[in-house]
């Protein structure tokens, strides 16, 4: 058989086709590569292979749990879920140092009160104060400033900023297992959001960077936003105003309100997520929600139902129950932070 | 020169790369048609040059108004801008069906104020009830169910409702211009929103059909949505209360809250658009935001300053000043809705 004239065909498909057909090929290498363990952070076990199943199940074309893409949507809580939340929540170590960077420029500040307490580590004054103390606290360090002023002076303490016990930059306190599952779930068509009692605004500041996650994808609490005419310019501007608190039935009621679909996939790991996982669970079709359990006092810390700012109790009890999996960071977590770190 | 030796390689990269390869011509071949003019219901003139130019700047590499795709942020004003809003919005008929509906099971209704207004089209009693009657409509239409139930009902009705003069069912009554403009900033790597004063339930029960909007990315006005477990089970009921007017200043702030980016296009037809398209053009680089002007009174409706439920004239008289350019749908549209249709 004379090949001569096949080739010459194939050669001028070739030419036609030119980088595109290297791109394929790329693509190809990069599908393989992809089908390695996308979870090599995960220990094999029952939690591993139920999010494996899982999302076998719903991408198989022709599957009975196949779900099409546009509804495959996956919320997760964001502190004690995506990053650590200890001793406390990485936010309120923002809050603190804005708090000294405005009681620097303003001195009568260190006499007033909540941010006397706060600046002097008096626990139980502030305790004292209640919501009313804390909300002036947030009040006084997130609103006054316009959406991308607030966002500048976020981004700008994240880059610098250390966890005081760790000594990392918080982008460093992010959870290995988790980025991997968030990539691994997008890889497979799923559409990745945070829903999370962290401000909406200071999460967006880095949720792209760290988690792959775009701004329009994070719903969190939130101040009221004013639209206003200022220096000849249309801004929004950060009000004293408390908008929203995204925590417990605020959860799947602002999944409602924004995404307008119920998820298939959520991840939490406290009380203030159970509604959320329950939502998840109550859909028809294939479900998955998981809880994570801190109980890896080496690697990590050790906390659930006395954890005063968000304890895991109600949730715990109930999980088996309502079908919710619980995964142990000691069980299922073969690194916690990224290998650099651990 | 010989050739064999070359073509031999060839032939061996050709078929490690297989259908690969194929797929790559194909997607040439779609991309070369896809060059062809994306917008051919749109006239050849300046709105239709001051698009493509806009679109073309934002989307080329290295370009100085060069615009990452996670940016190009895209929103859309629906009634009167992305349909037909005359003589009334498209959600009134669905109101008044539903009212209809409702009395027909419950008599009771005929006789109650503002219902029975309603149903005898008496305009007077209706206007005299103010704001209170016409919430009361709403929330006796629209609230009471869960968001599913909600969707369902939207759903069926639009399959079968039919616009009183024209006699078409609504879904003919998009705009062939703007579906096309929908489609082509998609291609270019735009993500297109709708922030609309139509209900958000009501939009996201038909905006991926008609629109290729995915439910999230519709913000609009919308009731309060509780979290309850109702027959042992998860869901969320839209209840009687007003959670927000998505219309002027509120526009921009929901698109701060839900999207949390500055859009670098928007295109609205009223009034309570004005805010939303100044917000788009106070932000650094390239902007585009459009004002439809429905002047055509032969091929839909000519109408402005005197459309009582969504006037046009503070933003028309202030468009030039602000930046903002006029469509004028005789000028500029070729086809107004789908040819099948004009």
């Amino acid at each position: 058989m004379n090949l001569v004239p096949i080739r010459s065909t194939i050669a001028h498909i070739w030419r036609t086709a030119g980088g595109l057909a290297v791109l394929a090929i790329t693509i190809a290498i990069l599908g393989t590569i992809a089908r390695a363990d996308p979870l090599p952070s995960w220990r094999e076990g029952p939690v591993k292979n139920a999010i494996v199943d899982f999302v076998g199940r719903v991408t198989r074309v022709g599957h009975a749990d196949f779900v099409p893409q546009a509804e495959r949507i996956a919320t997760f809580d964001n502190d004690g879920t995506l990053w650590s939340e200890q001793p406390i929540p990485v936010q309120a170590f923002f809050l603190i140092d804005r708090v000294k960077t405005l009681a620097a420029k303003n001195e009568a500040l260190r006499d007033r009160q909540p941010f006397k307490a706060l600046l002097e580590g008096d626990l139980k004054a502030l305790h004292d104060m209640g919501s009313k103390g804390i909300a002036e606290l947030f009040f006084s360090t997130h609103a006054g400033m316009t959406v991308e002023a607030f966002d500048e002076l976020a981004r700008d303490w994240m880059r610098t900023a250390k966890h005081p016990e760790t000594g990392r930059n918080f982008s460093k306190m992010t959870y290995q297992p988790q980025l991997e599952l968030l990539e691994y779930l997008r890889a497979n068509g799923f559409k990745t959001y945070i829903v999370s009692g962290g401000g909406v605004e200071f999460m967006r500041a880095f949720s792209e960077e760290l988690y792959g996650i775009p701004r329009e994808q994070v719903i969190g609490s939130s101040l009221k936003l004013r639209f206003v005419i200022r220096d000849n310019r249309a801004v929004l501007v950060k009000v004293a105003e408390a908008e929203s608190v995204d925590d417990r039935e605020a959860k799947p009621e602002h999944i409602g309100q924004f995404i307008g679909r119920r998820p298939i996939f959520a991840f939490g790991n406290s009380d203030g997520d159970f509604e959320m996982l329950q939502y998840v669970l109550a859909g028809s079709g294939l479900r998955l929600a998981l809880l994570l359990h801190h109980d890896d006092a080496n690697r990590e810390v050790a906390y659930d139902r006395d954890f005063k700012i968000s304890p895991l109790s109600k949730a715990l009890d109930k999980a088996e129950k309502c079908g919710i999996k619980l995964v142990s960071m000691q069980r299922d977590w073969k690194t916690v932070f990224h290998p650099s770190v651990d």
